[in-house]
């Protein structure tokens, strides 16, 4: 509802304010304020939103007095400017623009050059010192009149408009001469007359009138309704109308017309910036005719106007304080602010702009930790396409498809189409692009030693995806236009054939895929001072930790210098990856289900003895021998145990690099959680194999161990592998592996803390979703690791704690905070179960189609889901301290690095997020921002 | 803590009662009740459970008094048996039995046939008329005695049978005579004397005062404080100590022994019926030497002991209120008693002996209900193997194999490895058995046609799970012992070879599979009088509905008949796998989704034209315009609407017959909801027939049709298919589908209307997570009900509602009720998301696993998991019906039918729940259990 105010109606720009948008409306009070703080802008007044609602109370009449005010208003405006309405020599034009208390873009209604007619047309042309021009604007003025408060579609006008040009052989507006349009302004009138039954009227007032009532009329079109509808904006506010003079830069060459930055918004440079045109209109910029000169040229050229836009962009920087983008325009060597708003800039300038306007003391340093958007920070951080290469590729057409961002980041490098050309290349000294149908564990050593990553198949939780991400790799999934040939080593796409050793580029944020080299660029995170002093304060202020998600010491070093304070998350399934170390799990899991199985029978009936009547005692012992004799003799136990002591070798060596990487800072090593046949060939793959050599009429010792690797794939290949026998499922029915990963865990924490290093290992189980589950592991890895412990004979404490990843696990956390030291909550798994959405599956298939369509608000992969995923996190944090209060609880979902998510996760009260590396920056500033309350969370 | 007692150690068992077992423990009071009822039980007293806590308490010492007592009850003894303790002509021979507060079977000890020693053991011999049943008695006292109070193992006394025996050439026990047992009883106390140090005593109140300590000090054997441990019992209580007189029913033609059951446990008839062997010890029936007779022939041979049986067996059957299972002995011409309990029966007897017991008053009709274990009504009406003739199949020893129970009943016919086969068996009048290694859609015309299903792969919610379950026939899945060979046309199991032809017989409820026919046996429901009488006192006395699961009108036929008051799941899918319709489904699905985002593209820009601004329109416009051409010209269109008007006419027809079978009732039908590729060829068979045409050398329209479809069927395929695209989803972003569906539904249901048949059809969309997807589906599909009831002209409702089978609908129950009418659990996925278990997946890889070594107390797809799945539950009842108060709430997963899950589901006060049609009895008779408190919840 419009605030009551006594009856006036009509208000000078000079007695508004800022604060007065609900009676001004946005626009009035914004242009109110400038007036205020002593900016020159145009005369004018505005006609209040009080006004428009009486108007429409009066069953769309004037109010009494309002004409006679505006007239009044108006009668001011003429002394003001020197100017008379529908004078012939020197004659005022004004807009009559609509404005609403908020912003409703593009969906009212606005006159421009109002009070143009035959007579005032001549006496501009006059002013101006050309007729084309003059002309050129009482066109649009009639053209604009015509349809707004007439009524008439635009057609009618452009397709006379297309005549008088195809007549002339002409192809732009502007090339249409005096004569041209003074004949085009009769037949539009004619046109006009025919259909409203008058022409647009000559009298100025008249024209007034009517556009005012036009722009109050506009408040209720259909348009402006359903938009209010849509963004649940109130019906009952009413649109002010502002009414001011309209300036001209095409005047002279004392006239003209510019834009300017207060900063520079793509450095963030403190000099002026922007571009300025002499004796011209803004439509003469946007028509390209003439070149424009830079602002800074003017500081020789015009040193007079020069200073004045200077102090007047100071002065708007200084009260709006924050960086302006300004429209001005010079009339007759009189300056006018047209509008001020704050500027867009880049990411790299936001945040040197923050840094100065803090250090200049026109901000806090809060605010300044509030003026830069967290996701920009990865902007900075990462590499990416070189501004002007992108723009000229994109120029030159060479985009060749798309695909889906998984990894951010920017490669370019020759298209390798296998794992083992890939690295081939790359010893050669090539940058290589690895481009696959989709990547497996056989492709990591191909992954690792490529540019980037592209795939014409998976989603953002791919194989592909998953390990780049991890690699801080670009990557480009799911890219499904694309058609990889591996025969014929060609990726072909939209009818372009990329031959391997062919250039191409990736952009893992966008996903777009370009032919060729496009130059890259890549920042040095240690050089970026401003943004390095911006993060120093936002960790003075924030509460939440940050930690990092890192698999290896390298990751762990790069995670540590973006400012992470522990690790997170350190995945060990892929460190079985590795090229030296995949046959040995592979071999491993071949015999891991018949010699597990063997071993659990010798424990089952060793406790079933222990608790045995007297009376079975003889029968269960003779068993209990029978089976350890197998068990000494078995083939595949001989090999389990020998694969599982080189893993253990293998895995020591990696806890020991990154527990020394991360010296002094809390380290949480997740135990395997990936399902078991990710570790093998693909099974489809196999079967196909099989099958044509059978065809080919093949046998013998080759046909055999494929069929006998098929049916091992066979017996471990899962219909819904997400939920599957993974993670702890695998620690309990197999759990000689987990045994080995905390021997390796604790040897390499001992031997690192006999050598004088303080280090801090967290032991993290994965997939738990009942509490016996961590009870049975909790008994038999404790016992592991106080025997490891013992053998070193050091002192040696470690956390043991669990993912909360399956809904069933954050429902019952109580129970399970009885058993875990620390929570990490795993949201990418827990938004996967909460909403049963496989992330490959519904990424490709459904999940883009449902954020485009406003089904979901926002990718829950993306930002947290509060009223889902949320309140079940909130479920385990309450009932989780409530049974254990010392419990540390954390995030190690990639929502760790969204800052909406940290929000979220800061309300919630958690002890940290941890992020990908090259994300902690975002999340620390993320963190900042939510303790300041300057972050909002999601829906 | 024992009750005290003021002093009194030692009780008569006259002096006992059943309310005592604190103090007596629960045998002794047991006894002690029989006595107060006036059964004659041999003489006997009892030592308390204080006494034993103060032998603990003095150090393991006699309490002051007691050896007083306990002689002075021995003597009572003697004189009310008219027996020596120690005598040398009629010696009184006694058991020494532990019996705590609460049972620990056989944790504790027990000391039989003390009082023996060289003299007495001549006595009894003498009384017995042969040495060899009195010596055999006294070497088990020495073996027990020196096992028990001396510990010394049994190893030692066990080699020395086994020297004895075969020395002789004897193969049992029983077959020793006298001599040798003489010399086994010398060489047993040498050995004792060699290890204990003195021999087993010859005096029997030595002999007393040990076996007595040796059973208190029982009480804290690590047997049983691990068993204390394991169930949380206190240690506190201590155990009582039983002293009977023992009596032996071989002393001459007027002794024997026997077990009586007070009706018949096989038929419930109301009968005596049991065993009887004259001149015997119980153990001569377990050694199996001479053939029993029938109590039953008593009647003849020995009128005076029947009749008196007969008055025992009334007058405890009547103290007891339930059909008991009696031991007793006759000791020269008098009957005692030695134990009765409550007897096991069969399903069909348990259910007429409540409702006889009630009838005749014994009990009242609520405890009738209660005396039926609401599972057992499941095995009454189901086909089964012939009891006999299973019997002789397990002693020839033709199991094959062991599988899954997937659907249960019994199953015989000749093995059929493909469904062409199978009906073309079964169309020459065979019984069929379809062997497969999993069943696809392919295989439906063959299920149907066959008695049961056995596949070697695939779990509990595999496809043929599914579809054998739906159409209540046996089936076993998951058999990997079995090897299905499609080209031999043979099935391996253990080295046995089905060839196809051979008859197998399955049991679907134990998994287990036979080679060969055994005969089934199926009850026909109407003629279960006693049970129909029971289900009729249910339905009076429950609160909750019982609703059933039905696809197909002859389905919804046998749920009515089975008293199902509703139809809670009616799946839609199941239609379309029909032999006739597949080719049509298949063929919507490899052009829907091109078909529907050329529709959807269209709708898109009808929509942004609405809101668009008016500088947009015209170039809206044309796309348009262009979009709609395309529309209209498009084949993949045309194809998709020709599909949908077949099927719709297919569902028209379906709803139509299963909306009229349910007359007057609600049907809840769930829109389309299965993964798309489950209505395709397996990717993995069409890569393999390509690569293998492809490696032959192949080329043509044959080869390009396999890829064509192999390319439809991966792009269709997904990693995870339950959480992938399905359910909504599909209608979401195919949403002419569900208009389809809708259209046939309220067309029948409009039909049916105008023929003057009441129908009340649900419209229910799965995998909802998110309010939106429900907002997006009611306005579509309510428009498309509302336009097609207006063309039938006919007065309709239906009711609009949601499955709550993923984790997050849960979650935000209170805002998807502000749209749906109704609930509906679905229970299985829930509990699939909740566990993070896919359950295909999790039966055959772990959870078996889990539930044998209690990491999880049961299988949560059969219980439901309260402490996740039902908080979720509860969270979705409350904040669902504090938002719409009218809502209606059912279950239609599995758990509908299982008992512990219906009591749970009462406790949520949900207003039904849907079970399989022959499970609808089982939930009626939980449904009025746990409205009578009788049925306790899981966990």
């Amino acid at each position: 509802m419009a605030t009551t105010t006594g009856g006036k109606l009509v208000y000078r720009l000079e007695e508004g304010s800022a604060s007065m948008s609900q009676l001004l409306g946005g626009k009035g009070a914004g242009v109110s304020e400038m007036v205020r703080i002593g900016i020159p802008v145009p005369p004018g007044f505005v006609i209040t939103t009080e006004a428009c609602l009486k108007y429409y109370e009066l069953g769309r009449k004037f109010p009494d007095g309002l004409w006679d005010s505006i007239v009044q208003s108006m009668h001011h405006l003429e002394a003001e400017s020197g100017k008379e309405f529908g004078g012939k020599d020197n004659p005022l034009i004004v807009s009559v623009r609509s404005g609403a208390p908020i912003s409703m873009p593009g969906m009212m209604d606005t006159v421009l050059n109002l009070g143009t007619n035959d007579v005032t047309a001549q006496g501009m042309a006059k002013l101006m010192g050309d007729e084309r021009p003059a002309l050129d604007a009482y066109r649009r003025f009639i053209q604009g009149f015509a349809n707004i408060v007439l009524g008439i579609e635009k057609d009618k006008f452009e397709s006379l408009l297309d005549q008088a040009k195809e007549k002339r052989g002409l192809k732009f507006d502007y090339e249409l001469q005096a004569d041209a349009l003074q004949e085009l302004i009769a037949n539009f009138q004619s046109v006009v007359k025919e259909i409203a039954g008058h022409p647009v009227p000559q009298d100025p007032w008249d024209q007034l009138r009517d556009a005012v009532q036009a722009v109050f009329s506009s408040w209720n079109n259909p348009r402006a309704t359903t938009y209010r509808q849509y963004y649940g904006i109130s019906h009952d506010m009413g649109t002010a109308c502002v009414v001011m003079g309209m300036v001209f830069g095409n005047l002279g060459p004392d006239s003209g017309t510019g834009v300017m930055f207060t900063r520079n918004p793509a450095t963030g440079e403190n000099a002026l910036y922007g571009d300025f045109l002499v004796n011209a209109q803004g439509e003469d910029v946007v028509a390209g005719i003439r070149n424009t000169q830079s602002i800074f040229s003017l500081q020789q050229d015009a040193p007079d106007l020069y200073r004045q836009l200077e102090e007047k962009a100071r002065s708007l920087e200084g009260h709006y304080r924050e960086v302006q983008d300004i429209e001005f325009t010079v009339e007759s060597g009189k300056l006018f602010i047209l509008q001020t708003r704050t500027a867009k800039r880049t990411a790299a300038s936001a945040v040197k702009i923050a840094v100065d306007l803090a250090r200049e003391g026109v901000i806090t340093q809060e605010e300044g930790i509030g003026r830069v958007v967290p996701d920009e920070i990865a902007q900075v951080l990462l590499p990416r396409f070189d501004v002007e290469a992108k723009a000229k590729a994109l120029e030159d057409d060479t985009r060749l498809a798309q695909g889906l961002g998984a990894s951010p980041g920017a490669a370019t490098g020759a298209a390798a189409m296998d794992p083992n050309t890939a690295v081939a290349m790359a010893e050669r000294g090539q940058k290589v692009i690895l481009v696959r149908p989709e990547t497996s564990p056989d492709d990591v050593h191909g992954i690792i030693k490529a540019q980037g990553v592209l795939t014409s198949r998976g989603g953002m939780t791919s194989h592909a995806a998953v390990v780049t991400r991890g690699l801080g790799k670009p990557c480009v999934v799911g890219c499904e236009e694309l058609h990889v040939d591996l025969e014929a080593r060609t990726a072909t796409a939209n009818g372009t054939i990329i031959k391997e050793g062919d250039f191409i580029s990736v952009d893992g944020a966008t996903g777009e895929v370009f032919i060729g080299s496009v130059a890259t660029f890549s920042p040095n995170p240690a050089e970026l001072t401003e943004l390095n002093t911006l993060l120093g304060w936002a960790d003075e202020v924030r509460t939440l930790k940050v930690w990092a998600n890192a698999d290896t010491p390298e990751q762990a070093k790069e995670a540590r210098a973006y400012g992470a304070e522990g690790i997170g998350l350190c995945r060990t399934e892929h460190m079985f990856f590795a090229e030296e170390r995949l046959p040995h799990i592979q071999r491993l899991l071949t015999v891991g289900t018949e010699a597990s199985r063997l071993l659990r029978e010798v424990e089952q009936l060793t406790a079933t003895l222990e608790k045995a009547p007297a009376t079975e005692l003889e029968r269960l012992n003779t068993l209990l021998n029978e089976a350890k004799t197998t068990l000494v003799s078995s083939e595949v136990v001989k090999a389990f145990n020998e694969e599982l002591t080189k893993l253990e070798a293998f895995q020591t060596e990696d806890f020991y690099g990154i527990l020394l990487a991360m010296e002094g800072l809390p380290v949480v090593i997740r135990l395997l959680d990936a399902p078991l046949h990710e570790f093998l060939p693909r099974y489809v793959d196999l079967v196909k194999e099989v099958a044509v050599l059978e065809a080919t009429g093949a046998s013998g010792d080759e046909l055999e161990e494929k069929k006998r690797i098929r049916d091992v794939v066979e017996e471990l290949i899962e219909i819904n592998p997400m939920m599957g026998h993974r993670g702890c499922r695998v620690g309990v029915t197999m759990p000689e592996i987990y045994e080995m990963q905390v021997r390796a865990i604790v040897s390499a924490a001992a031997q690192l803390t006999k050598e004088g290093h303080a280090v801090h290992p967290e032991i993290m189980i994965p997939v738990v979703s009942h509490v016996n589950e961590l009870h049975f592991l909790h008994d038999r890895l404790e016992r592991v690791a106080e025997t490891t412990r013992v053998s070193f004979n050091v002192d040696l404490s470690h956390k043991f704690g669990t993912m909360i990843e399956v809904p069933r696990a954050a429902l019952t956390a109580g129970e399970i905070a009885s058993v875990a030291q620390f929570f990490s909550f795993g949201s990418n798994d827990l938004t996967q179960m909460t909403f049963a959405y496989s992330r490959d599956d519904a990424e490709v298939k459904f999940l883009r189609e449902y954020v485009e369509r406003e089904v979901l608000p926002v990718d829950p992969f993306t930002t947290l889901d509060i009223k889902g995923v949320g309140r079940l996190m909130q479920i385990a944090v309450e009932e989780g301290r409530a049974a254990n209060p010392g419990l540390e609880i954390g995030i190690c979902g990639e929502h760790g690095g969204d800052p909406k998510s940290v929000a979220f996760c800061h309300s919630l009260g958690l002890n940290y997020v941890s992020a990908s590396p090259f994300r902690v920056p975002v999340a620390r500033l993320a963190a900042a921002q939510s303790a300041l309350g300057q972050l909002k969370l999601a829906e």
